[in-house]
């Protein structure tokens, strides 16, 4: 039995980023919270809860805290409130999640009917739409019917969402409008991971996802590793394997979301190192 | 034998303003003459000469005339010579080229790469082309590879081309861009021709396609005619007709340009008709 481990797997830029600002802050500030987890892992939340950093859920809990803006951004009204509020503000959301926001704004100020490719109850498409006017339609599943009110559209995508859907929207889009203004939103490191992930399902037989399982990238990596013909497992923690499902496996493949910490990906892996040797000494 | 004639032959909006714009010129004024062919049909060109427009190929043979400036509009270094000098100007620039001229200008002003779907050396995309900088790729086989040097592009086409190519040039570049703003600026009447013509090619044995032959729209629709499985002739006048193509032919289709005029039409019509009246009488 192999074992293939992901290049690029963990955290990514703009998480490794939100979390030493987090860290930062605590260090800085007496009280600091985060308006909603800081990132879609829990293990890592209760790590950084441990060192002083609790989540709150609504502004009206805050009392004289420092507030991190989380990686996936806030919404407008939110961020009116706590600027009027006499607190310290600690903005970091991802980069890349603030460029998404800006093209959001700035095509709807430029009168196209906004497009985005996401999950609108995911907290990023949440903070996304407080920029934008009515008009906005979020679509998750691509193959549903689009109402456009204007001949001027502008097509945007949550930076998780896959290039392969994204392209399809936009296609489908081109013989609806007049004027169709494509931005690919998407993270790199996103598409990246996504397509080493399609190419490892591809030649295992079954794939190991780690991640949270509220966490939209890892939920994507784990789907777009199953539409490869993989059979594949989303896990939190390493205790969550089930060695049963090696059984009569060979080839086996482990990554992991952009959200999940080095420490529970080395513990997956160890494990798996463990059972794999036992398995070859006794066969 | 049937005779089916496609509706919307004929002179289109912009043709037929052309024509007009450039009649009332010949009636204001004394001396009149078009830089370049007023439309790109040569007999109706001739007619026009015979009222006393003429046509010029070049700024330099201006004495003391009025211009007209034809419907596929001229480049701006021709436009800015006009205006240095002391002539008269009446502009019959079609507003459907006008509008892809002002995008073309519009996204080069906005940093976009310019791609155009079209016949470099049509005077409409010589036209549209000096309004734009040296980064702009003109792209008439769609087959081609694209040299794509700003991630930012903007694609618009030549007026006259077919909607299909253009969505398939669109979503070539999907995938090579980040941003694509993509601006239909194909003329609907070209559209709805197009589409007609298909239709008609599909269901006739043997199709008619009338008008100049250095019309690129007459051009295109014998172009999808041919694509669309139908044998095809491209004629500009009635006497071109060679009856022997209809031998052992059920259904003719007969179809015209947006510059072909009336009286020529009508020419092919009545000729086809009195054929078609005599073989079902000896038949």
């Amino acid at each position: 039995m192999k074992l293939k481990i992901m290049e690029n797997s963990g955290f990514c830029f703009g998480v490794r980023r939100a979390i030493d600002i987090a860290k930062n802050a605590t260090k800085k500030y007496e009280k600091v919270v985060t308006l909603g987890p800081i990132i879609h892992n829990p293990q890592m939340v209760e790590y950084l809860r441990k060192k002083g950093l609790r989540y709150i859920n609504n502004i009206s809990e805050i009392n004289d805290e420092a507030v991190v803006i989380r990686s996936h951004g806030i919404t407008y009204d939110d961020y009116k409130k706590l600027k009027n509020m006499d607190v310290k503000i600690v903005d970091a959301t991802c980069p890349i999640v603030k460029k998404a926001q800006k093209f959001a704004q700035k095509l709807t100020k430029e009168g196209y009917q906004l497009v985005v490719l996401g999950d609108k109850y995911h907290p990023e498409v949440e903070a996304l739409l407080s920029y934008v006017d009515d008009s906005c339609i979020v679509v998750a599943d691509i193959d549903n019917d689009l109402e456009l009110n204007n001949d001027k559209v502008g097509l945007i995508a949550q930076t998780t969402q896959s290039e392969t859907k994204f392209e399809q929207l936009a296609y489908k889009l081109i013989s609806k409008t007049y004027e169709l203004r494509i931005v690919r939103t998407i993270c790199n490191a996103t598409k990246l991971r996504q397509e080493k992930t399609a190419k490892l399902a591809k030649k295992s037989d079954l794939m190991i996802v780690v991640g949270g399982k509220n966490s939209a990238n890892t939920t994507r990596l784990a789907e777009i590793s199953a539409e490869n013909g993989c059979e594949t497992h989303h896990i939190e923690v390493a205790n969550e394997i089930d060695f049963n499902w090696f059984k009569g496996k060979m080839k086996i493949g482990l990554t992991a979301g952009a959200s999940t910490p080095d420490w529970i990906i080395n513990k997956v892996k160890n494990n798996l190192k463990k059972y794999i040797e036992n398995e070859d000494k006794n066969s």
